[in-house]
């Protein structure tokens, strides 16, 4: 029941942080002067800021300290590929139309808010309520059967009009589109990144030197056609990924950092305490792979890398626990999955997925493709093992086929070994065997093609390798991030800012010269050339207003160090006030070291506390200037 | 003619470049293993870490330097949005197709290589390789009717199988999708970044206090559905860019920064040299701008900039130059227009174009949706004007048309002078006015709007700004670095290389234990520990292999430095050798501070000359390991 709760003690106000948000123009709706599209977003400068922070820490914790192998693949992807992964047929969400007007929604969203409504009228009996109660719980694992008689019995039409709604519809959540000017090649916008990945394992297994593990990654935008998209950054249309696959010999999935993680304390929401209708547990992850909750270190360790790295960025370590998906929800193939979830005010939302994918997608592309998408595995001891091998006669087939003898042969060459049997028992039986390849059948005779078996001594074995796959969306990441860390100043309701950590703070540092006076002006100057020099990002706040109404419209974009140039500054020694946002206190630093200071501070090499208790402490109020 | 030149020195061996960065996972063709798609690529690790670095730079030496306002807008766009910037009518190349099988060919690209064909017949006259020639150079320019006629006084036909073609067909570039589930909201991926900051531009004056000049900045990917895409990465139908658009006061067209620059001596390739069929020739931007070549300082400013930021990101200086579009060539709009063009084995290639757009794009946005895209300009003085403005009667209007009141009001309220003069013109003479809106006619009464003049005194007016945009196509400039950096060690044709400059590099170190021993592991362990600290990318190859095979493994994915751990690491103080990859020079550097030495090498802070200087040489000849 605590799937779909919302917090009940919410002193937080949504509505003020969209406010803000919109206001500094973190991001807005897209196209807004053209009337919008929903599910669109655009990030203005500091959303911008923030996300390629974001993913620049994403590189540097995961690609740089694991030594990944990050790529970046096309978005435009033939229905082929797509097919073989299963989104031509199961990437659909199912939706009803208004029989009169056409309006679509999506069935489950349509149920559930009919059913809350029901549910909470005062005339409605307790029985129903609870069977209410019951249906919303269980909706995420119906089936359209199941859902259509929801349909059904509780008599749900279209909200607005009242007018009756169609039979449920799959409808598929690709963009399709068409490649080149024929119009018959059907492509999709990716709705994943992990495809471009699987896609070249063979490239990256090569360029790893056949050696497993290794993990791949890649940062990019894919596209999901939301029947109606809502909820701000955590329901659209488009979205920048993060994703890992780590692949590793299914036999072998210890982790050789796992020690490195192993007490991490981590709280785990089980399948099982679901079901029990219990509470989310503390464990640690190293108790939690012992236990087997989680099934193995590898995706252990990826789930405490996964905590490690969001606390970092600035989520709320009270605010993120990891739920199981039960048995309904997880993908067939998957054989464990742990969704990273985010409390917001729009309940807990699910912003990272850790699911071990078995050998699922390598399986499906190599089955599609008959590229033998495998590693080699060197044996503990060289073994001796039965082979059999399809005897082929390139000088028959060549001359009966012709032109199709290649993809005869081809065929042939990648048979399975219960293909082989096939193939022995139909010569066997028929005197032949059939091709079918390419759309056209192909009569063999045992001329062309026979089985030879023989025994041969073997070093290596060939595994399909396992994939771990972490999944990060980082729109709705950077949506949990407003809501953690937005606050109110105390005492003051209308002064509101966001005290993101350093590290992703869209700006490092304001440069703000107390008044209007140009004298303070080649001091400015001269620091934010430093600043520049040091990759310190920086906004100079000349503007007129004082200066505690300048440090109020830094602390709304989240600049988490101002520093002033005052009439102290003109004296020398040369000096400034530094001011850190979330304390407001501030110390007075001579400006030659200032420029490090600032970057130590900026790049988490220094703490704020360092820097308190080394330089003398500036005193003045800024409630002088809140007034103002 | 210059424009069409090949090299004629062509030292270069493409396909072995092609080899070296296709077997080193540089880039490839995407779906490979389904057969792939023409002109849609994948970057492997190396290239997609090239490429990180490269935009790394590019927003560290344009948005960091200049505080540009970066956005990250929708690549999904809506239909209405395309046809107000033109591209629904105008973005198209023309094809042919072969009237029996249907297959395409861009018209252009057709007739080139057939008149190319017919100028190289020994059996063809002088007066028709003139004739061929001027054509070629000519086609650029050419219209629909003209290049039909040109297929047909020359007979073209389908190439490979001489079958007729079809009239030329204009082939809109864009490739289209729906956007939600009704299937009515059409939408593009978008051709071009730059249109989601024109759509912007409101929000992004304000979030910059009202003022100009600012510029905005864009990095993403783009969509063209090319006819028929060939020439690796330099044509191809998913691209990244980095554009920005520069908002600047169309009276006011100087640079506060252009003294800086003023000095840069730039090859120009003026529109009157290349129709006088003259050579590009070398200018300082200052010396250009002051005599009217090059149209505006700013314009200047940043061809300088572009300049300087290819060179440092590893752009040879030498096939680098800027060539000023042509009449016929350049958009209506735009009022001058440089391509940085970079040589390479195809020939020269626009990698980066810089164009003075006028006001164009926010003068067609604001037409399309009513909203105005202007700033406001402080005037010198005040200034009394006389205000057309029109008299709208609320309340008749809304109790005349209800719910359609709002939509005719605003409508009032957005007339331009000209629309005004219609307004009054209509009441006067008819008594009325009718207004077209939403698909509707309107008929409005003088009761509902009269027109009142009046005289105002004004301190500030309205303008519309004018854009300057420099816009980069990331792939190009990659391919370009690819091929001015390919080197072949002398004297060893098949040790081939890359000497990126380190601040691109896609790894900045190697670490390399001299041998298998595993003594040498825990320096290893500890450096790359130490470098990961330090934000340096880097890659340890223990594989077997002698010292200098592996130099040479490290050389091909362009790493500029590596540290090997030998005998002499082992002894007390410990060290290590560092070797520069491009003089395969080395030093013997202490343990302690080599971390910092390979960081401050890594990122342009150190040269390696220096580090020559203060080090003592290390003499191991690497021939000796070179036979290996």
């Amino acid at each position: 029941k605590e799937l779909s709760l919302v917090p009940s003690a919410v002193t937080f106000d949504r509505a003020k942080m969209e406010d803000l948000l919109r206001r500094r123009f973190f991001f807005d709706q897209s196209f807004a002067i053209y009337g919008g599209i929903t599910g669109q977003f655009d990030f203005g400068p500091m959303g911008c800021a923030l996300k390629a922070n974001i993913l620049n820490a994403w590189r540097s914790f995961f690609v740089l300290e694991e030594q990944m192998l990050e790529v970046d693949c096309s978005i435009l992807t033939p229905e082929p590929v797509l097919k073989a992964s299963g989104h031509v047929d199961r990437f659909a969400d199912l939706m009803v139309k208004d029989v009169v007007n056409g309006e679509c929604f999506r069935l489950d969203h349509l149920i559930k808010a009919h059913l809350e409504k029901v549910a909470a009228d005062k005339k409605t009996g307790q029985a129903v309520r609870d069977e209410c109660q019951d249906i919303i719980v269980r909706l995420d694992g119906m089936t359209k059967d199941e859902m259509s008689a929801v349909l059904e019995k509780y008599s749900i039409r279209s909200p607005l009009t009242g007018n009756e709604v169609t039979e449920p519809i799959e409808f598929n959540l690709m963009f399709a589109t068409q490649i080149g000017p024929s119009g018959l090649v059907k492509g999709f916008l990716r709705p994943e990144t992990a495809q471009g990945i699987f896609v070249n394992f063979k490239r990256l297994l090569e360029f790893n030197q056949g050696r497993l593990p290794f993990a791949a990654a890649q940062i990019g935008n894919a596209f999901r056609n939301e029947i109606s998209p809502r909820s701000g950054l955590i329901r659209v249309r488009e979205f920048t990924m993060a994703e890992i696959e780590h692949f590793c010999d299914p036999a072998e999935k210890t982790h050789p950092k796992f020690e490195s993680v192993q007490d991490t304390e981590m709280l785990l929401y089980s399948a099982a305490n679901q079901m029990d209708g219990k509470s989310a547990e503390l464990h640690s992850i190293g108790q939690a792979v012992d236990k087997g909750l989680v099934a193995n270190q590898t995706l252990g360790y990826f789930m405490a890398r996964i905590q490690q790295f969001l606390i970092r960025i600035g989520v709320d370590p009270a605010k993120l626990r990891f739920r199981q998906h039960m048995g309904n929800e997880m993908a067939h193939y998957a054989c464990d999955c742990w969704d990273a979830e985010m409390l917001t005010s729009y309940g807990w939302v699910e912003c990272v997925g850790c699911a071990d994918r078995s050998a699922f997608d390598l399986t499906q592309h190599s089955k599609a493709t008959g590229v033998r998408l495998a590693a080699e595995k060197k044996l503990a001891e060289p073994k001796v093992v039965d082979v059999i091998e399809p005897q082929i006669n390139k000088g028959v087939i060549g001359k009966a086929f012709k032109k199709d003898a290649k993809i005869i042969m081809d065929h042939l060459a990648v048979l399975d070994t219960h293909g082989l049997a096939e193939l022995e028992k139909s010569l066997a039986a028929n005197g032949g065997y059939v091709v079918n390849v390419g759309g056209a059948e192909f009569k063999l005779t045992p001329e062309m093609v026979s089985i030879k078996q023989h025994q041969k001594t073997v070093h290596v074995e060939e595994i399909i390798p396992n994939v771990v796959e972490p999944s990060f969306g980082i729109g709705r990441i950077m949506y949990a991030l407003f809501e953690h860390n937005f606050r109110v100043r105390e005492g003051d309701e209308q002064r509101t800012f966001l005290s993101l950590p350093p590290v992703v703070a869209p700006l490092k540092c304001s440069l703000l010269p107390l008044s209007g006076n140009a004298e303070f002006q080649p001091f400015i100057r001269r620091l934010s050339q430093e600043l520049t020099r040091l990759d310190v990002s920086h906004k100079v706040d000349d503007a007129s207003g004082s200066i505690g109404r300048r440090y109020a419209r830094t602390d709304e974009i989240a600049i988490p160090f101002g520093v002033t140039i005052d009439f102290d500054s003109l004296q020398s020694p040369h000096s400034a006030t530094l001011r850190e946002r979330d304390s407001m206190a501030q110390v007075r630093i001579p400006l030659d070291v200032l420029p490090e200071v600032v970057r130590d501070l900026a790049y988490g090499k220094t703490a704020w506390s360092a820097v308190e208790s080394k330089f003398p402490k500036f005193e003045q109020q800024e409630s002088v200037t809140k007034a103002a």
